[in-house]
């Protein structure tokens, strides 16, 4: 069935759009719904593209609040780890629901996850409609890269029974868990099979001053020579490249998803220096990073974290303008991230925001999407044409927060 | 009437609120609603605290986008100052109005406001159903002390004309904006009428430089010198004040209050050092800054960018945990600022959560609502014993959202 808004409010201009089998097939002043469409009267809100959360760990709003005020090494060591051990399928399909909850709520259609037991993450996706790019995380230190490696393919397998909402990818975790041997073989198996590599890297100095000491290059030209770094990498945090290392990404195509709720949370001490990223023409993305070091996935909240802690960083108060910090959030900066722009053609992925909001209507749209908004704004959002959430409700909320909070009680957190 | 709230979650504890004549009369397990009581079924939803947003401008929400992405003095000199100069009462009204909506909505029923026509916004006060401490910011640089005198006590006079939710205070601007002998007088005025300051100090390295090159001293020894620093003395910002600075504001009992979102967002470079002011005893509370330069009036928001902004200057994650965070946001830290406790006896102000939240029922409570909520968590909001939203509802939003449009419209804004 086809679905049709009508009555929208697009750059001033009423709009409807007409949804077909999952994309826009017309958007404009024209459009209005036909027999037998689905209709929903916009009534005049505004409807805008959704933002892509470009990194996360989804079913970690199981771990929500566990991080105390911790320091990254004892949150990990003593509250994360632990309890990832017993982990199972069902803990992290209900924590992924939960996630896509939040993110349905607040805007969020596309995320990219790295998180145990994938396939789990991928059910959950599919059974709340939306996307997501997903990677079993890759770690060698106590098993043989052949090990890693039939690992990896078993992910990917798993990964592929799913339909097009879901796409696999390889998430070896960072350049100090994995082996130079396996990093190489990862980069191959993307280059052959075209897979999206996500990988953390530059999110502490230490881990910049170790990749130096160890061989004797920064961490981005560590993983270039390893074949790692091109149009398919993703590098979650980026917070300590330097221009060198900045120049070199934007020439890879590589994308960095900056993640600065999680870098103050954790007080990583640094901001990923975005200025001299989009100087060298760095494709960048926005991520919540998980619930356990957020703690919250509402990107809306985090776009504006970007932008002030932006500013903040460069004493400049001109250092990002909203237009692009938006861009950024929406994924429309990095073509990797999977943006949906609201055009003919185009998954239909969108929002209707809320018209009783007291913090929309007064400046203009773009500026306060960044820094008037919260994802309570968006009132209704749609994903391949299917209505996820309409007026803020989203089906099966309940069960999902009841068997959310069993799963969490079971893992006594 | 009475207003009795039933089922609401408490500390764990299923408990109930009766309240009469605008207090709190009862609150515990086995509170009740009784005949001819207005009832709330809470559902299990948490009762909480509301917000006290120590530091605003309300009718500034027509500014807002206005800023750009501007530094501060081209921000005020083109932007600010030129509209400011056509405001009527009305705009300030309409402005304050939906200032006070958006404050209800996310959680905050008290504010300190600093603004030209301050009776229209105490008359929107009023009509919100809030709570506010106003002044009419005084500056003499275009006018003589005596001039500046006349026209605090004929703002005065305005305010002390409205009811029990209005605290009329005197609103010195900044100690460069104010003369030495008219900040001298406002002191005395404060001591002989027990009224309270709100002033700006140290927002900008630049105002401590001049103050020390025209004064030979630091902004807080210059305030103390004048008898402007006291336990009834608020002092918005604080970034720059230095470890004796903080030492002599706690020995007065003085109050700072953090606007860490406008502070990153204008950029000044610095943040309220926390730890420090924590380290000598300062009471501290929490402000969102006018609209113009936030862009928001979500409290909520602005308490997890405050424990964020501080754990990042100290790079160090521990540096404030969420119980201290909230206790600044809800201005149980700094007596002065008017926190509403949850007891007998306390005026009947509190919050119910959103029972269907994603982003709670997993953390504990206190961290959740520091970081991973934001004011859409509140659901319902009491004031004095009366429901001035509920379930999410403002009376009159629409009216609201219109007219203040209308008045931005008006101003060119």
């Amino acid at each position: 069935m086809a679905l049709t808004v009508e009555n929208a409010l697009l750059d001033g201009e009423r709009v409807g759009v007409r949804c077909e089998r999952g994309t826009i097939a017309t958007l404009g002043a024209a459009v209005t719904s036909e027999p037998g469409d689905e209709t929903i009267d916009a009534g005049g809100a505004h409807l805008v593209p959704p933002l892509v959360n470009g990194h996360t760990h989804a079913a970690m709003t199981l771990f929500r609040g566990s991080g105390g005020d911790l320091p990254l090494m004892p949150w990990l060591e003593e509250k994360i780890w632990p309890v990832e051990a017993k982990l199972d399928a069902d803990d992290v399909y209900w924590g992924a629901r939960l996630a896509c909850a939040e993110m349905l709520r607040s805007g969020t259609t596309r995320f990219w996850d790295m998180y145990w037991q994938p396939a789990a993450t991928a059910r959950a996706v599919e059974e709340a409609g939306v996307r997501a790019t997903i990677g079993a995380p890759l770690f060698d230190l106590n098993s043989s890269p052949e090990e890693l490696r039939r690992a990896a393919h078993t992910g990917l397998e798993e990964l592929e029974g799913f339909g097009p909402h879901i796409t696999p990818a390889l998430a070896p975790h960072a350049i100090y868990t994995v082996s130079e041997e396996s990093l190489r073989w990862i980069g191959e198996l993307s280059a052959e099979r075209e897979l999206p590599v996500q990988i953390h890297l530059s999110e502490t100095e230490k881990e910049v001053q170790d990749c130096l000491a160890e061989h004797g290059e920064r961490p981005a030209f560590y993983l270039d020579r390893l074949g790692m770094l091109n149009e398919r990498t993703v590098l979650a945090h980026g917070v300590w490249l330097d221009p060198d290392e900045l120049a070199l990404i934007a020439e890879r195509g590589a994308t960095v998803v900056s993640n600065p709720v999680a870098n103050m949370k954790l007080a990583v001490g640094g901001v990923f220096p975005f200025p001299a990223a989009r100087t060298v023409g760095v494709r960048v993305g926005l991520g919540t990073d998980g619930a356990g070091s957020n703690d919250s996935l509402d990107l809306f909240a985090d776009l504006k974290t970007f932008a002030l802690a932006q500013k903040h960083a460069a004493a400049d108060p001109t250092a990002i303008e909203a237009e692009e910090a938006l861009a950024v959030a929406t994924g429309a900066q990095a073509p990797l991230l999977g943006a949906t722009p609201l055009e003919a053609g185009a998954p239909a992925d969108f929002l209707l925001l809320r018209k009783e909001s007291p913090e929309l209507g007064i400046g203009d749209l773009v500026s306060d999407l960044v820094y008037a908004a919260s994802g309570a704004a968006v009132a209704t959002t749609v994903v391949a044409g299917r209505v996820l959430m309409r007026d803020g409700e989203i089906p099966e909320l309940d069960e999902i927060l009841a068997r959310a909070a069993e799963r969490a009680g079971r893992l006594g957190l």
